[in-house]
Parts: structure tokens; C-alpha cells; sequence
């Protein structure tokens, strides 16, 4: 087993957060007891990846009592958990599981604080459990692709820190290492925040993965050098259609891809993939504090009085996409079907 | 006349740089008597720019007597100086200039070491002077297309600071405001050393232009946004076909204007045309250190034991380049032809 950080753990009647933000040079676990230091580790990228904001907000609810809660104030707590971040679809469904598994005990007849508090518990053990499961998935489903492309590019951190372990695009990748497989990544650093320098770098390194850190405006270059067989990367929220919102950076990837006919794969769980957006267009992209563009690892690099932009996102259309590797299957074009059947089989609604 | 700042002079027998690594943050003007402080100075990028880069190299030439050298002490100065950076063709340029300049002395039957030094000296001073008139007809030359696609987006500095003043990519647009164009500029920040963030958006910002401050990744989505009219850049070396070397992730762009259908023009002086280099895959691309990559500002990004690359320049092939802005016009496809005609031009070899 390869050794790999962890985003978010429950113990002890606390949630532990693996500050993301202090990565590489620091490794400080921060431990939350309040809802309200949930919602700021997400909102200030304490915790990051759409799967693992997922978990840690589905463990956050638990926090003060939550069985004690009245219906009103759980959902409130809800909505509020769901406010922290607009784009990953992954927080939203994470809560709605507990929200259902909140009437579920209701319905049941669970008056007792404690018993709702341990179903409540059980359900966020088991979305945190199944996405330990659901990477391992996407590890063996894009294992052949990582085997016929083992030269690749990767944006932003979809890895074992953006989820439980393991990864989404670095799954595939770190299940081709275990198996001996010669391969090689060009890390994008990923600006404004540097989560590839910072988060991918330091995981793939730790894991002995050979790979090497470009600049962001560096793929091309790459890419025309004739070193990238493949794009991999995550997902924030993939539409009914395919159409795929992640981190600022990669519908430039997907359009250099088309260009030099790399082939460009979006790996994602189901809990990813919402099919009450139709499109792509219809994804709300967070825009972030702009002073993220005008500075570097907390120092200034423009003139104090210029205007800046920090959109976190962009959304990468489904022409754009090879495929999406997904913990049951590769789907390919056309993705509306794809995603249709794939997600009204039984196991979907798990 | 806009306020914009000088990136070389000369002045009492020394050449004095402003130290763009320094900026936006200081101004600080280094004064250089010495041929290895030039040297220096052009390595480390203090002075920086295709056409300032031949400038500095020229006046550079003049010191410690250079009227009093042997012919083979001079030729090594030559060659010692073009030896700090490989891609921009302007340095061999201006140094050719010099060469043809010296032998002119010689031929004339100059044998005053003094003498020599004025003719040198007022070589120098026509190139830096023909240059100014260059970004002046550039931005004549890239007015009407600033007019009818007033937002734009640029990548790291092709303005006063890279030239003489007004620069290449944005003497254009420093026309254009000077005559009341409301125009709007995308400035991409321009990892890894943020010639965008420090350079172009302080002098656009000291010059009063509306600019937004973006990563290198987000150019696609702005564009998707439908904010972007139009890309310019500089350029380091054109080859006889049209092919452009210049700052990294120019590639990435052009290769994005071609799949948003969004002119991406290369303004450059006749200098930065180098009719003996066939194709782009001909130019030398400086690999600089990796270091630039995994720090900012001396401050570490990225784990320390981690490889990277930071290659200084990618090319554009001539197909995705809409037209060349140049001191003698405005170029269109096919570029070999039309540069041809333009630099066997009469005019050309002055």
C-alpha cells in the first residue's frame, strides 16, 4: 500500500482536518468540535476536493449534538454546511444523504437524540467508507488507459487529499505505479492557489510517483515537445450532458488537447455527477477573493491598485472530453445517454 | 504623452537600468560601468525584452573603453554578450550592428581609439532611437485593429519596459487610450516570473489603461465569457515562415484564439525578424532554472526534493497567427512571402 495523507478523519466525537493550506511545508491537523469550523475549513480551503468536502461536511453536521437538533435547526445547519462553497456538487449530495438519513430516523419513529445521532454517524462512515471504495474503482476502471498513455498531465490536486484516499484522476495513476508501470507526470502548479505545487507535487513524491512541476502556461510547450500522452483530471460537478466544472485551468487543458489530439479524461465518483444540470452553462462558478491573483504564497506580486479576477472554476464542454472514469465504468461520447442509464441503474441512488 | 517608464539610457559614459526584478515594488536604476555587470544584468533579467535586451547589449558594448580593444578583444565582448541569453533574436541583432559599425571605423582608417568609441557610440544611440520611432509606427500600424476589438489580453510584457517606450504588443493599445478608445486589457500574469502581474500591470496601471489581472489558466474561460476581443503579444525571434518564439504559454493562447475564433496578433519590431532562422523549430529555446518554478520571490512552493522545468519561450506556428504587426506594416498570411518582400525591402537593412 503506498503511502498516502489524509483530507478528513473522524475521532473521538471530532472531525480532524489535515490543513491543506499549510501543505508541503507544514503538516498541522486541525480538529473541529463547532459546525461553524467546518464551514470556514471549507470555505478557506482547509479542506479541499469536491469528494472530501463531501465528507467532512456529512462528519461536520454531527458536530454539538446534532440529534438534539429540532428539524428546522438540522436543516438550517444544512443549508448552512451547503453555503460554504458553490461549485463541487459533492457537498450538496453528501448532505442531502444525511438529510434523507435525518427523515429516515424520523419516520422510523427515532425520538432519541443519541439513536438519531448514531444513524446519523453511520450514514457519514458509510459515504466516507464508499468513497474510499469509489476511488479504488476509478483506480482499476482508468488502470488500462494510464498503461497505454503512462506519460501524463494532470491540474490542480485530485489525488488522496481531494478525497479519502487514493484520488480520482491520481487513482488510476497511483494503482499503475503499484503495478511497476513506468510512468511520468507533468504536474500544472496550478495558480492562483498552487494546489499542484503544493498538494500534487508533495503526494506523488511522497508516493515515489516520477513527476515534475510546470508552470501553468507550460502544457503546451509539453504537449508540443511531444511528452503528455494523456490529461487526467477531476471533477467539481459533471452535468446530465457531460459537461465537466473544475478547477480554473482545465478547459485550456481540453482545448490544447483537441489541438494536439491528446486524448483528455475527467475521473469522478457518481456522487459527482448531477443530473439536475442539464448543462454545463447552467454550473455556478464561485468567484473567489481576487487577491488571490495578486499575491503569491501570501506575497503581493502586482501593483497594490490594479483589478484582478479569481474565478475558481471553468467548465470544460463534453466535446471536449474522451471519456469520464467513473467508479462503475468508462463512459464515452455520447455522455447524456451515458450518464442517463448510468445513473437511473439501481446502484446509483446507493 | 503617457507617462511610462524607461527600461535603458545611457548617460555620463554609464548605462543606467531600471531593475525590473525589482518592480512593482521598488525602482530602483542600476548603474552599469562594467561589460560583466551588462552581462548580469541580462542573464538575471534586471533589463528584459526582446528590443531592450539589444539595446542594453549595445550600449553595454561601449564601456571600459571599448575604442581602445584589439579587434579579436572586441569580437569576444561580441560574443560574450549575445552568449546571456540564446532566444531573443534583437540581442545578436544590435550586436551585429556594433560588429558592422566597427568595421566601418576600421575601413574609414579610424585607428583613434576615441574616435572609434563616438562612431560606436552613435550607433548605439540610432539603435535605441530607431526603436522608439519602431513602437511608435507599430502602435500606427496596430491602431485600427486595437479600435475594432478594444478588449484584449496580453501575456507578460511587451510594453515600455521590454523597448524603448509605448513597447511592441502595447504601443497599440497605448494609442488607442491615448485617443480616448475605451479599451479594456486581460493582462495574464505570466508565471513564472509575473512579467504580467509586475510589469504590464504596473505600466498599464501607471498609464491610466483599464486592466484585470488574471492567471496564466484563466485566459479560455474569460474568452468563454466572450470578454476577449483579441490577444497581442510580443515576440523574441520571428522566423523566416512566421513562426514566433516568445514567452512561454504564447503557444497556449494562440492555440486559444484558434478554437474561440479570436484574432491573436505578434507585434514586433523588423529587429525581432530573423530571416536566417527557416522555421520556429530552428530557435533555440532557453531552459532556465528549475528553481524559477518552485519558488516566488525566493519563497518556496512546492516540495523541495520535487524536479521541474522552466523552459523561457515556446513557439507559435505561423497558422495560428492571424497577422505580425511591424514598424512597416501590418502582415498577413502567407508570412513567408510577405516577409520575404518586407525585409528585402530597401529599408529593412538600415
Amino acid at each position: 500500500m503506498l503511502d498516502m495523507p489524509k483530507s478528513a478523519e473522524w475521532q473521538e466525537g471530532a472531525l480532524r482536518l489535515l490543513d491543506q493550506r499549510l501543505l508541503p511545508f507544514e503538516e498541522v491537523v486541525l480538529t473541529c468540535t463547532r459546525v461553524e469550523e467546518v464551514f470556514e475549513a471549507i470555505k478557506t480551503l482547509t479542506v479541499r476536493g469536491a469528494p472530501a468536502i463531501g465528507i467532512a461536511a456529512a462528519y461536520g453536521l454531527l458536530l454539538e449534538d446534532v440529534g438534539g437538533l429540532s428539524d428546522e435547526a438540522f436543516h438550517q445547519r444544512c443549508d448552512y454546511l451547503i453555503s460554504a462553497r458553490p461549485t463541487a456538487v459533492n457537498l450538496e449530495w453528501a448532505i442531502e444523504r444525511m438529510r434523507r438519513c435525518w427523515q429516515g430516523a424520523h419516520n422510523e419513529g427515532a425520538q432519541n437524540g443519541a439513536v438519531r445521532g448514531e444513524l446519523l454517524l453511520s450514514e457519514a462512515v458509510a459515504i466516507h467508507e464508499e468513497d474510499k471504495a469509489a476511488c479504488h474503482a476509478i483506480g482499476d476502471v482508468g488502470l488500462p488507459l494510464v498503461k497505454a498513455h503512462p506519460r501524463l498531465l494532470t491540474h490542480c490536486n485530485a489525488g488522496s487529499l481531494a478525497v479519502s484516499e487514493m484520488g480520482t484522476a491520481l487513482a488510476p495513476i497511483y494503482r499503475a505505479h503499484e503495478q511497476g508501470v513506468k510512468v511520468h507526470v507533468y504536474v500544472d502548479e496550478t495558480r492562483p492557489l498552487l494546489q499542484g505545487a503544493r498538494l500534487t507535487a508533495y503526494e506523488l513524491d511522497r508516493a515515489g510517483v516520477d513527476c515534475t512541476l510546470i508552470s501553468d502556461n507550460m502544457a503546451a510547450h509539453m504537449m508540443a515537445e511531444g511528452g503528455v500522452d494523456m490529461v487526467i483530471v477531476g471533477a467539481d460537478r459533471v452535468a446530465a450532458n457531460g459537461d465537466a466544472a473544475n478547477k480554473i485551468g482545465t478547459l485550456n487543458l481540453a482545448i490544447l488537447c483537441q489541438y494536439f489530439k491528446i486524448p483528455f479524461y475527467v475521473a469522478v465518483p457518481l456522487s459527482t455527477i448531477d443530473m439536475e444540470t442539464r448543462h454545463g452553462k447552467d454550473i455556478v462558478i464561485e468567484e473567489r477573493d481576487p487577491a488571490e491573483v495578486k499575491t503569491y504564497a501570501g506575497h503581493p506580486t502586482a501593483p497594490k491598485g490594479v483589478a484582478a479576477r479569481s474565478p475558481a472554476f471553468d467548465v470544460t464542454p463534453n466535446a471536449l472530453i474522451t471519456g469520464i472514469i467513473t467508479d462503475k465504468g468508462l463512459l464515452s461520447a455520447p455522455f447524456d445517454a451515458a450518464l442517463e442509464q448510468l445513473m437511473r441503474a439501481p446502484q446509483a441512488g446507493s
